[in-house]
């Protein structure tokens, strides 16, 4: 009975036709992201306690690839797998959100806060 | 640009293959959860606030239909269409979520905290 996590990343995943103008986070690269989560995670033996999870459209899609951890509410945009062990060292296991990765709206209203 | 929203919840739509002995949350209704989510937000005008997002597998298949809400992070199990006006009334829009439908370590850790 694993829950409540710690940390609970959610990774959008969703997947748009080719040519939708909006575009989407799976053609951005999206399950490799979270696939790069989950392994950065066991990497530190932090399954568990926390979990990266596949979500649908999180509707931030000008961002993509898309995520948002819980319970803090951080939103990430334009994630890459080599952004990951920076967003697990620095926030998932020691609570500091990774500032340049923020979406706008979330970095304004840390900085508001 | 939406987010941050007040209340995000996920609802896991994961569907397994007919006879996968974990079951999943798509077999037992959870689009049809999802959709009265956003149904029931929409006829309060709470779109655009809150969110009801399809999520992969919460790994909690013993109780799907499974729902989270964040920023609380309450977890609630076997969740009927019949069961989402109530979640939004009670929890989503005044705060107080609905102990009935908790899964048991989210009632445990309220119990506790």
């Amino acid at each position: 009975m694993p829950p409540p996590y710690k940390r609970h990343v959610f990774v959008c995943t969703n997947r748009r036709p080719e040519g939708n103008p909006k575009g989407c986070c799976a053609s951005k690269g999206a399950e490799e992201v979270r696939a790069a989560f989950k392994e950065e995670m066991d990497k530190r033996g932090l399954k568990g306690g926390m979990r990266a999870n596949a979500a649908g459209c999180l509707d931030t899609c000008a961002f993509g690839v898309a995520v948002v951890v819980y319970p803090e509410g951080t939103w990430y945009g334009g994630v890459k797998v080599e952004d990951v062990p920076e967003i697990v060292d620095q926030h998932l296991v020691n609570g500091r959100p990774v500032e340049r990765l923020m979406m706008p709206f979330s970095r304004k209203e840390k900085a508001g806060s």
